[in-house]
Order: C-alpha cells, then structure tokens, then sequence
C-alpha cells in the first residue's frame, strides 16, 4: 500500500497561509510529520492559495523548501500542468503527476510529461462532461488512458487510475462502483495498472469520517487498491493499511506488525 | 449482513459453568445483551462443557431458556447431530444450522434435517482430510455443497459457505485465499448461496484482536460476505458492519446510519 501524504495542500488554512507568506515552515513541518506517520509520497497541491499564472513558480517553491527536509518522492497535485512541469524540473527523485483526466488535449500534453520526467501519473476515470456513475462507464475511461499509456510509452505499472470516489452522504450509489471499477482496473493490461483514491472524499461533511475512512479503506484494498492520497497522520487509519496488507499477505505477520510497517 | 453473536459457547468459562449447573441466568442475560448490541441470530454451542451424549438434552434447554426471554432466530451449532435435531424440533421461528462439511455421510444427514425443520445451513469447505489452502479447492467442497443442496431441494440461499479462516499469525496465507472464495461462492448458483466466517477465529492470539476482526469484516464485506458469527458486543465492530452496508449501498445513508443499523 502506497500512502500519499495529503496534508500539503493549500485548502488547509495553515498551508494557504504559509503560500501567501512564502513562509516554509508549515509546508515543512507537514513534510517531515507525514513522513513520519507512514506517508510514502507527499502530495503537493497549491490549491486557490495562488494565482493560476503564480503556481510554476509556487511549485518550484514547494518543491524546494521539502526536498531541503525529506526524502520522499513528490506527488504534484495541480491542474496547471505548467506547474506541474516546473515542479518536475527541480525533483531529486521520480514523482508523480495527480492527475491527468480522459481527455484528448490533456493526454497529448501530460503523458509525454509523465515519460520525459520518469514520473508515475495518476489518471482520472471521467472527462469534460464528468463522472459517470456505474463502474462499466468508469473502466471505459480508465480504458482510454491505458492505451494512451501504451500509445506514449509509460509503462502500465506507472499508471494510476483513480476511478473518483464521491462522498457518501450525497453520491452512496457511487461507492460500490468505485470498488468495482478497482477490481476491473487491475485486467485491463498486464501488468496490471495501478489504482489509487483521493480517500477522504468518501466521507466529507460526514460525523464520524475516520470510521468511514478506514472502512472504505479495507474495502477497497480487498479489491486490489494499490495507493490512497489520505491523511498519513491518522494512526487509526494507517493502522487499518498495515492490518489490511498483513491480510492480503503482502507483509509477513510479526506481533509488531504495525510498528514494523511504520518503519519501511 | 446478518451478525451471528458468537457468545453462548460452552468454550466461554460463564456458558460452561452455566450448561454444568444448569444456571439459566448467563445464557438468558448473554441472549438479551446480543440482542441489543446488533445481533441477528443467536449462535448455541455447549462445546465441551456437556458430554457427548448429553448434548441433545442440554441443546433442548439451551433453546427453550433462550426463547423466554428473545425472539432472535438460533443457529444451533454442534457436531452432534442429534443435538442439533433435539433443538430444531423447539425452534419457534426458523434456525440455521452450523454446520456441514463436504463429507457425503454428513451431507445426507444434515442436508434433509435442513430441509425438514426449515432452517438454514453453514457448510464448511472441508473434508476429513482439512481444510484446502487456496481458493480453487475450497471452491470444489463449496461446489459438492451446492450440489447437495440442489439434491436434497434446500434453496440455494439458504446455504451458508463458510470458506473457514484461520489465526492469521499462524495460517496468513489463508486470509487472502478466504476473500477470493468469498467472492467465487458468489458467482456458483443463482440464486447465489450465502457466504458466512467465524470472523473472530482470524485474530486468535494476535495482540490487537479488535483491529483485525474489524479490517478483515470490511475486507470479507466488500467481496461479498453475508454474515458472521462474531461479537455482536464489540461496538467498534457493529459500526464497521453498518458503515459497510451504507459503502456497499445496501442501507440508505443517514448521518444517524449507526443507530439506524442497531434498531432494525
């Protein structure tokens, strides 16, 4: 189980403000604590802290200020993709781009990216009208974005199709197809794709969200669930990671198992 | 989900000191205390606390002390089969039985009981030769089952599979085999048999026992598990089962989903 590390992202108040002051700290405070909570990539994402014509310098920026303080691979976050190439320029280490939706002048412009920076890419099953709702009409989305994997030269394994879990508290019909979606996602090519979920969508404005975090969690990690972006500093929820790959077999079992997975 | 309380077990020191000095009181309050954690059936065993063959008399009385004070169904589960029958002819309303492994002298003595006392059937994928470790040969003894059950005319879906899960810190290669079963069982009759697991049986002597229960519902749940012999008492537990049916869609979300699920 790959964990994505959410918290630097300009939507938490701290994170806009550290953006608008230029002030590192906060940003890198959250990059050594999520390292320490078990994240494996940090997700890096301006949000409407900046400006859209300020966010490949704002990138740059970010980049910076935590390759200064840790070593985990960035997962740059941003629908400018100027952004997201300057953030790319200044990696130590191969990233990975969130995300590239199933449309034909986005692919054309994100997957060459993706391959010119030996960067993973996280592909989004919908397009300008949308997210479907049933898992047949999801997969046909994350069908075009393996054959534009094949198509560029990014391998499948560098491929990550997120099928868009919605909260569910509005959108309930969604999430059993998400978890179907998962499970098809990993025939579609060989190797399979990989896929991952935006988890704490699932239970946005929700009364108990850890519960429905790390339920959904499980759920969809019996289904072939390879990397969730999601809060790395909920000990409960990472947790529920660790037990979940110690049921899959994927860890070998030890009493201290959960300290053990921190410690990877 | 249907939550089989797992907690009238002679293997409990308060249930065996009960079935000995034939004390109503622990199996009565145990009965009532399940009932109002979620539970919906009762699971009975003497286990070792009664002789052999004193079982059949001991499970008379285990159902009649049982049925003054719940209305809950009882899945009466013993390898004595005069046991079982002893209590099926009590029954109020229809039980389940637990259970019947792949072994045809078995199935010809349980399949009809099944059909007679119209009660539902756990049948275990297992002969007397163990328990397969992988999917596929587990499938084979699930097949036998659904041939039997087409054979002796008990419905399709009132056969429970039980794919059997082991300790996970002894048999951990069991546990993903266990949710591909889990998700075969469901592809084999239409309609589709139930799938049922001795879920605490996964954790026995890990040291956060709670955890794994709960991860590994979440996980059997989203391949399709329908019910459970658990503790219906672990409340953290019943809320994974109820936020589990709101993720599968099958209860309709409500913010006060938790309480909704324990008042059905």
């Amino acid at each position: 189980m790959i964990i994505i590390g959410e918290r630097i992202n300009g939507m938490f108040k701290d994170i806009g403000e550290a953006l608008r002051n230029k002030d590192p700290k906060p940003i890198q405070e959250w990059a050594v604590k999520q390292e320490e909570g078990g994240s494996h990539y940090l997700d890096v994402n301006s949000g409407p802290a900046v400006p859209n014509d300020e966010r490949p310098e704002a990138y740059e920026w970010m980049v910076k200020v935590i390759q200064e303080v840790s070593d985990l691979p960035i997962c740059l976050d941003s629908t400018n993709y100027d952004a997201i190439e300057a953030g790319l320029k200044l990696l130590k280490r191969p990233g990975m781009i969130n995300s590239c939706p199933a449309e034909r002048d986005k692919i054309e412009r994100v997957f060459p990216m993706a391959v010119k920076y030996n960067a993973a890419l996280i592909g989004l099953t919908m397009d300008n009208k949308g997210i479907p709702k049933d898992a047949e009409n999801r997969i046909v989305f994350a069908m075009e974005l393996v054959a534009a994997a094949d198509e560029f030269g990014l391998p499948f394994d560098e491929l990550y199709i997120d099928p868009l879990i919605l909260p569910c508290n509005v959108a309930q019909d969604h999430a059993p197809e998400v978890l179907e979606s998962i499970r098809m996602v990993k025939t579609l090519a060989n190797p399979a794709p990989k896929t991952v979920l935006g988890l704490s969508n699932v239970s946005q404005k929700a009364p108990d969200r850890g519960l429905i975090n790390r339920t959904y969690l499980a759920m969809a990690m019996a289904v072939g669930l390879d990397a969730a972006i999601m809060d790395a500093n909920d000990d409960e929820l990472v947790d529920v990671a660790a037990t979940c790959e110690i049921l899959l077999n994927n860890s070998i079992y030890a009493d201290s198992y959960l300290k053990v997975f921190r410690q990877r």
